[in-house]
């Protein structure tokens, strides 16, 4: 496979960009044949830098729900951008905007858009607690709510003051939820929750009913707002709150990924009760008006309520989940497949510092369907049962190769690094 | 002037938007004429959703540097979504475009970007402190950098130990700035300043020199980096970090708003010095690899490079001070026009209210040009000499007008209650 333009690129980034690349699109985490660059999406497929062709079960980390440049969606931004984009003032489609996420969302009655992921997961802290003048936030442990200094992953340059006040429960534990409970005493301002456990790293976690509805009780009780952050997952599950599936509805609900299919925007979507909380702080973003995206997200939900996109991917997820089963089964293979089939999550059994899982992921990249190591992945509307079928062939031949060669690999020097380093 | 489309969307958007809307794009603080919702943007004008046009020297609060719907840059940006935007990874044109960043501003040597200004300024926060290891953050008292809990000018839901570490002086005051440094003893992590005094409210300053060069020396003498924050003034001061042009050369700049002249994109651009501590956090966002906005960028900056817009704006700042000074000196007004002349604020002498403020610019505004009563204003290429002549010759009438109804003015009710709780 030709890396010519990758390697190029990767040299001159290095002295531009902090470490060659930052942040979740870094690839020093991968497997070194992934290539860090790419020149083109249409449909389910990306091309990388030199044009090698993949089959992409990433979605861009999530937002491509529809397909990449999808003309349905991208016409409309391109209208919109004709007429008007980030003005001295919002326009209607952001009006129209938040009717259609209020009329789709059952727990929303307003709307906050913003740019980033984080950004919505910030103010819904921030709501929380403004709404309660209480100050403990809980959120699971592990669970990734975004990159700002309360939030991200990675200890530099964060201070302990950063994080005061948040504290952190057991995924799906509602034991573990309700000590932590007990001990914010009458300090407790929000329950964040992951609508599934999606951490990475793990295995994926649907949620446990029983641990969703005693968070819900907790809030009534207490007044604190249960917050689901739906950033990955939001319209993959449902055609509503993520949670809804479970019959559990909270109080803020955020946003972002996929609801442009790809265009930059996120959303914080509340009830009624927080209105008011929300309405009294003071958030903004320079582009935070602007109507392209904006535009591009009334296109894509259109499609979400009028399209069978969501039984789709469900379908081709189940049928990969089979495929793939069968395809480890057959070669031998303790292989989990975790989380909901339109987000799946591969692991090997035995396989601590993922060299197996590595060395598979590899060989899937090689025949030209690109895989996460561990990571979840994202289905999207654009593939075909036949694009289904022609992953499944790839990874019986994956596996077979692994079988083959499976005392000769090493694990990834970062990785293992970054494993022997880690915190849990 | 018709207003029927704009009252129909406050009242729909008071049911779907926190208080019908949010942030600093909210009219809720400008005179009750000025529309809402906007509709369309070409060149130096807008359209409101009524279809009412208005030469427009707010340009999208900054981002509007060459004109709106520039198809010099929107083809660019067009182009490049057919290919692909947010894919699974970066394209080329995200190393192109920190490439070209890197040679035109002076001090850096490396970039990330992202999407809000108030992610550049946060991660300038957490470099600094990953830099230093120490915690006190110096920011100027009433400078605006961004609307996270750490620098929101507004106090709902932010707890005290969000700002922890966060110390005042006062802009263009070297004492000020030395005692405060005095106070943060051996915990000072950077010196925040805005290249100029943009604040809100209130008359703008140029930058001194002798402010600006200690703190400069007080970075160099104690490894504290020194961040200047060019979100809002950026490329429309110099082809260059602001500062450039006092020759004070900051170890961070922060950049947004124009760069892309409004397709959503900023920056935090550093020095060698700091390039390992900025690639020791983690940052990242869902559309920070995004190639649309990059592309728009890269079309920006080579017009920036290669054309006389900033020569351009400077001559028409000018043409419009001298010529609002003889209009209001003719109609017997103490008119302060402060700032650079391409950014310029209006105030009234004895206008604590700003009622005369607010009079004057509705009075503009029906005449049909959008002038801000009390925050900075834009320049932006895409205007003539002879926009600038009908700016003057409203202004004329204005002025006129106001002198015969001095005495029937009312302050606007929302802004008086926000002066008096403003805790300055």
């Amino acid at each position: 496979m030709k890396r010519t333009r990758d390697l190029a690129l990767r040299h001159r980034a290095k002295s531009v960009l902090p470490n060659g690349m930052y942040g979740h699109q870094a690839t020093a985490l991968l497997p070194e044949t992934y290539p860090q660059f790419f020149s083109r999406g249409q449909g389910a497929h990306i091309w990388d830098a030199d044009g090698n062709k993949y089959l992409d079960l990433m979605c861009a980390y999530g937002p491509n729900l529809l397909g990449y440049a999808d003309p349905r969606i991208d016409d409309a931004a391109i209208d919109q951008l004709r007429k008007g984009d980030t003005l001295t003032g919002p326009t209607a489609v952001m009006v129209e905007l938040a009717e259609l996420m209020v009329d789709m969302v059952s727990h929303a009655d307003w709307a906050i858009f913003c740019k980033n992921g984080t950004d919505a997961t910030t103010m819904a802290k921030t709501v929380a607690r403004a709404q309660t003048g209480k100050r403990i936030i809980l959120v699971a442990d592990g669970a990734y709510h975004g990159a700002a200094p309360w939030c991200t992953p990675a200890p530099a340059g964060v201070i302990e003051e950063d994080r005061a006040f948040i504290r952190k429960y057991e995924y799906n534990n509602a034991e573990s939820l309700a000590a932590a409970v007990a001990d914010a005493g009458d300090d407790l301002a929000a329950i964040f929750a992951t609508p599934f456990k999606h951490d990475a790293f793990t295995d994926q976690a649907l949620p446990d009913v029983h641990y969703a509805r005693h968070a819900r009780r907790v809030c009534d009780q207490t007044g604190a707002l249960l917050i689901v952050d739906d950033v990955r997952a939001g319209f993959r599950l449902a055609r509503d709150c993520s949670w809804e599936l479970i019959g559990v509805r909270p109080d803020l609900s955020t946003w972002g990924k996929s609801i442009a299919n790809g265009h930059p925007l996120s959303a914080l979507l509340g009830a009624e009760k927080a209105r008011k909380a929300a309405g009294s702080i003071y958030v903004t973003g320079s582009f935070w008006f602007s109507a392209v995206p904006m535009a591009a997200a009334i296109a894509t939900l259109q499609i979400l309520r009028n399209s069978s996109y969501l039984e789709h991917i469900c379908a081709l997820g189940t049928q990969l989940r089979e495929g793939l089963a069968r395809a480890a089964d057959t070669a031998g293979f303790s292989f989990r497949q975790t989380g909901p089939v339109q987000m799946p999550l591969f692991l090997f059994d035995g396989d601590p510092d993922h060299r197996l899982g590595f060395a598979w992921s590899s060989d899937m990249l090689e025949q030209g369907v690109y895989v996460h190591p561990w990571h979840n992945m994202f289905l999207c509307d654009a593939l075909t049962r036949s694009d289904i079928n022609r992953v499944i062939r790839a990874a019986e031949k994956a596996f077979e190769g692994l079988a083959t060669r499976i005392d000769q690999l090493e694990p990834h020097p970062a990785l293992r690094a970054r494993l022997a380093s880690a915190p849990t």
